[in-house]
């Protein structure tokens, strides 16, 4: 593959215009005829033309590359996530490669591992487990990481940054929207809580209803624990059982806080298992604010966190640390949450005593 | 970072026992106290202290990867296929490397060459655009690429395996369901149709018509024409414009197939938004069964695609080139999807004249 190559080359021998070799390599084919087709196909092959790698060693010789480390590339607020940090790479130049890592530090560590032996120094890391241990050979080696979700946390041993949302704020959004309703008896529906950001929102949740006077009721929490590594292919079923044990109490809570909206789009399947209606029987708050949360049927009342912010953050950060041009104490950036009140909450029409 | 410290040596020079160092590392740390919890991580960063890179090196002293090309990581059902290939792949001692490319070749390309450059020799890819021209000089060096989801076609010149569900058939099952039912009028919403398997889906949707005796009515179809490169992020929003104006038609059809089941999400939304009611004034069919259709209310009638069966036999065989036990001609494997009737459906309650 020389990179000297040129588009024009190509359409010289096929015989055919520039553009119709430009259409054919951005899949505008559809009305191309097969012979043609198979000519271009055949001097693209025969020259080994390669436009990117034109483009490229035009620029730098080399590509610039960012690894990202997603929880769980099963819930789609991390596939937005990854997409919203893809934009952003893309427009400073540089391409990403994904690792999915179900939260599972053993598998963290041979990405990071893989990543550094490709040669790429920045990570962007979206899992957000309690200890980061796993990564701090690498971290001392050079590879520069910037946490998503995860505020620093007093143990942390290792120069990382962090972009996070102000976790203990978004769960204390979603449990006072539900208090100023008039609900007391407010359920919280979550996987494991074993990374900063759940931890975080599980505080906010507690610390709300102490601010309200409310007294914490323990079976009012539903936590799966898990065994190792834990994704979010499960997170619909867990939010949907999470719902259907709180709900079928004697004393029911009459709202519900999920740890992010997924669980809570399993919540209302929980809810309708028992014949309970949202918001009418029962009030379901999310947090995140994917596409989905204003399509689902009722649209829902969700905390928003403001991703293409935080993604364009920390892409700016782990390139500032790549290229050399910020080399101070570690950043730690929070960002704030906001509620957004949609269908699936009102007052509670059904009160405990 | 040496690989013959072990977890021994750590837990000894930390004071604690190994099983506390096990449980730091696998993120079971809630209840370790925070000078304990410094003790281990001195310890590991001191010893330099690396699981994987131990286990690995007694092995085979180096890692398997396969490169994974998602078309489009903010739809849940390809998170879902590059977990479900993740797995697939760790059981047989492989990791994966994810791309997201939009469908766009120039990403795709340059994704190649990215994986190529890292030694990477095997690639399932899956994203399904019409030419696979622009991996052309890849596959002459050597890399083995199973395609997924895009049916092999008459043009393409490579020896590319490929993993595909039967998508002509797909649609035809949503389609004669609907047709079984009593619809005549039956619209169809999808992006832009520059892939294989939109093209297959939109083909078994006319045929079947066809088949029934129904004229084909151009003003049914709804299709969302992009520039370059689409991801899903925008499927639930165009899945809700092209239900809204199909909806608004003076002669509106009784029933939908969405390409996909985030565009039948957004159907809801968009006949919502008219104050139809799913499946009293529409019905509406999705394709993938993801785990959110069982989820939503009306629980979407959708086909089902073997997505587990698919992805083992793509690992599998992109694994059996890479090992070099299998170099005989491309293999295609066609699965059969299956219809899941749910309640998004039934029979027409207005009728068109």
């Amino acid at each position: 593959m020389s990179p000297e190559v040129t588009i024009q080359d190509v359409a010289r021998l096929a015989g055919v215009s520039t553009s119709t070799v430009s259409n054919l390599l951005n899949g505008r084919n559809e009305r191309m005829r097969p012979e043609t087709l198979e000519r271009v196909q055949r001097a693209i092959t025969q020259l080994g033309y390669s436009p990117n790698r034109a483009a490229r060693h035009l620029k730098t010789g080399h590509v610039e590359m960012i690894g990202v480390i997603v929880p769980s590339v099963a819930n789609p607020f991390y596939g937005a996530f990854a997409s919203h940090v893809e934009r952003a790479a893309l427009q400073a130049g540089y391409q990403i490669l994904l690792g999915n890592s179900e939260r599972d530090p053993e598998r963290e560590q041979r990405y990071a591992e893989e990543l550094w032996s490709h040669g790429i120094r920045g990570l962007i890391f979206g899992s957000s487990l309690l200890a980061l241990t796993h990564l701090a050979t690498f971290v001392e080696h050079g590879l520069s990481i910037v946490a998503f979700d995860r505020q620093a946390q007093p143990v942390d041993d290792l120069p990382i940054d962090s972009v996070t949302v102000d976790n203990v704020r978004a769960a204390r959004l979603a449990t006072e929207h539900l208090l100023n309703l008039g609900h007391r008896r407010i359920g919280f529906v979550t996987g494991p809580v074993r990374t900063v950001n759940r931890q975080s929102r599980l505080e906010g949740y507690r610390k709300t209803l102490a601010d309200f006077g409310v007294a914490p009721d323990p079976d009012l929490i539903w936590e799966k624990a898990l065994e190792k590594g834990f994704g979010d292919t499960e997170g619909v079923e867990l939010g949907r059982s999470g719902a259907r044990e709180l709900l079928s109490r004697a004393n029911r809570p009459t709202a519900l806080v999920a740890i992010n909206d997924m669980y809570a789009f399993g919540a209302y399947a929980g809810a309708r298992d028992l014949g309970l209606r949202v918001p009418h029987d029962i009030s379901i708050v999310g947090i995140d604010d994917g596409v989905l949360a204003e399509v689902v049927d009722p649209p829902l009342t969700t905390v928003r966190q403001p991703l293409a912010e935080m993604t364009l953050a920390a892409v700016d950060l782990v390139i500032g640390r790549i290229e050399g041009r910020d080399d101070g104490p570690p950043r730690h950036l929070t960002m704030q949450p906001e509620l957004i009140v949609r269908q699936s909450t009102q007052e509670p029409s059904w009160r405990s005593t």
